[in-house]
């Protein structure tokens, strides 16, 4: 069974929005077993949608559409897709009760422009929206299924979960089949992580392997097939295994795992708490630890310390260090990490200090150079790192940085005390 | 004339991966005239991406394909190219010398496997690679071009750039007569936003406006049609000074430009510095601050009291207060503001703390509840807010908000005093 997936909207085109609906359904669409070939983005135009969604019943039996079911001039979906089937748009009484209701809790008034979104094209399925006032819709075009849900991701996903994936899977006769699962690792290039695993990488393996990089991290995607997803899991619990048998502590997680949740996850189990100084990274580090739900148990404070009077005063970095070796110095980021961990009190304190760039590199420290150093009651460490590109890309990955030393000082820790 | 994005890569489907080469084509081509309708994602499939570029051919004059250039069994763009023309591949001279240069700088041997990144398909032109392996190279089927690029976002961009647009300028005759230009706001709904400017959004109007919405930002995108691209360029100014009027200080910059930005350069303007204190937004703020070069200047520094502890010992506010209101409160909320801005001693000291959750919420205190304050010389400023989502999602909003509040505020000292 084929399946596509069609976003609309011309800021899925122009804008630099990432599409996650389209990378979620996929993923779902995939587990159910179907094959998802084609992904398409079509802008906000009527013919262009319609001539997508004839070219795509041709070639599939399940196309999932996302997008252009708003209240405006631009959302033009349902009328595509009443036009491609040769019917008229009818308004569907539930789902405009339902909209009643919204809009009554938020002591508002219908806009007349809204009511159109309880329509659907005649003989139409409406797919209720729990959530929003966009409905969604799936009607039978020749031996296909187009299924339309709003493109609010939120909403997408609940009537994604509850309507579409239980109806599909009842309509088709498949079954979970097939699993997916993400293992990320960290500081190995992909060409290697390529080398170490590709016993596992041929078209015949189940589950197959496949790398892809993201952002510094290299992931491997490992797609499993069985007669049940039960079955399917275990292959993957298997193949996860395997792959971190070869490649070793570069495995930092899995899908939606960063390597702050395995830092999270280190500190908890070793009943370990962090502090954290930062000053070219701005707060990320802290920022990217305090994304993982209670974390508050492991880190306590984080100082960004931009200005030197900062460093001085909060981290007790001594302001002669400072003059005499430069903010951005080993010594200042090992001062900074034993500054903030006593002032906070906690087993580990990390330091970083460098130069993000553009601006404030000088000729023997170019921006992008950073230094990265923590203190344990047993332990001062510091790297220096050279990172390239822009400001930003700079602050991410001395962040990544920072918290793979950090995760894998708390593996050694870990390992040398079991 | 009208054109047509293929990426090809199963981790475009599955991955959870922003094809950001896409979204850069696009523009630069809309930017050069063409019309580009469809972005169509197709995974590692000969046939599947041969079908996809059968009916691109049919339905644009230019077709650009990135990716599926690397040495490996998966990567299958040139041979899917040379199927759908009819030819063989055969070996480059030119490319293969690059590659040579390539692997001898790095005092390598060529593997076996890589040669293959110097194949095209016969009677195709060569596009250099000038940074990486994979040569691109230009093919015409029917009355279309394809134009086949490497993933890797530097080379794509290098090569598009330094040939793939001068060559289709030359070719079609076309000149740069588009130009695009997001301008972005914060704080007013999509549908009201489309209700101030719904005259600049009708099909006939030069520059088009339409809206699109990203994480609590709505954006209006304007797309310009002259004559010439400056022409085109001066009608998105006439365009934007108009938006502007008509929304007010919502509007808060423009293409690259996030809240941060506006807020950092606010501050500049009025000769102002801040500081922060975070609690449940975790140093989310004070990261988007420093993404902006030379907030340094402005930003002093940024205190993440993840714990009561350093509220107290740091930012001065007094245990009683968070013993008695607790420490999601706007008292504690002001005295953060208040304790970072004397602590600092800067201008304005921003002061959140909230339930970022899914954990610490209590019956009267639900997740998402957050208190955003700020304090300067003259003014103590407190909003409630009660954000919906997931964790990061609170977190985010509640940063964005807390910054639109600091740039409101700034903007009106800068119309007062002027």
């Amino acid at each position: 069974m084929n399946a596509e997936i069609i976003s609309v909207g011309t800021e899925l085109i122009l804008g630099q929005i990432a599409d996650t609906n389209a990378v979620c359904i996929a993923r779902r669409l995939a587990e159910c077993g179907f094959n998802v070939l084609y992904k398409t983005a079509v802008g906000d135009d009527i013919d262009a949608l319609g001539a997508a969604l004839r070219i795509a019943t041709e070639r599939a039996e399940l196309i999932i559409v996302t997008g252009g079911l708003g209240p405006t001039e631009d959302d033009i979906t349902r009328q595509a897709v009443a036009a491609v089937l040769g019917v008229e748009l009818s308004l569907n009484e539930d789902a405009f009760r339902h909209m009643q209701e919204l809009f009554l809790l938020r002591h508002l008034e219908i806009p007349p422009t809204n009511k159109i979104q309880a329509m659907i094209p005649s003989g139409g399925t409406i797919i209720p929206n729990k959530i929003g006032t966009a409905s969604g819709f799936a009607v039978t075009f020749r031996r296909a299924e187009i299924i339309c849900l709003p493109g609010v991701p939120v909403e997408m996903k609940q009537m994604l979960e509850e309507w579409v994936i239980p109806h599909i899977l009842k309509k088709s006769g498949l079954v979970q089949t097939k699993a997916i699962r993400y293992v990320h690792t960290f500081g190995m290039s992909e060409s290697m992580v390529d080398e170490k695993i590709k016993g596992l990488m041929g078209r015949e393996n189940n589950p197959r392997a496949g790398t892809m990089v993201g952002e510094g991290v290299v992931s491997i995607c490992l797609c499993a097939d069985a007669e049940s997803r039960a079955k399917a899991l275990e292959l993957l619990d298997e193949a996860e295994r395997e792959v971190r048998r070869l490649l070793g502590e570069v495995v930092f997680g899995i899908d939606g795992e960063g390597l702050e949740h395995a830092v999270a996850y280190l500190l908890k189990r070793g009943d370990k708490t962090i502090a954290t100084a930062e000053s070219c990274t701005g707060g990320l580090v802290s920022d990217l630890l305090t994304n993982v739900p209670g974390v508050s148990d492991c880190f306590v404070e984080g100082i960004v310390a931009y200005s030197n009077k900062v460093k001085v005063e909060i981290l007790g970095v001594p302001e002669g260090l400072i003059y005499t070796v430069g903010a951005v110095s080993p010594e200042v980021a090992c001062a900074m990490a034993g500054g903030v961990r006593r002032r906070a009190n906690v087993d580990i304190g990390l330091g970083i200090t460098g130069i993000a760039g553009p601006t404030g590199a000088t000729p023997d420290k170019p921006a992008g150079l950073v230094y990265i150093a923590f203190e344990t009651d047993s332990d001062v460490i510091c790297k220096e790192r050279r990172f390239l590109g822009e400001r930003v890309n700079v602050k991410r990955q001395a962040a990544l940085e920072a918290l793979n030393m950090v995760r894998l000082y708390l593996l050694s820790m870990g390992n040398a005390s079991s």
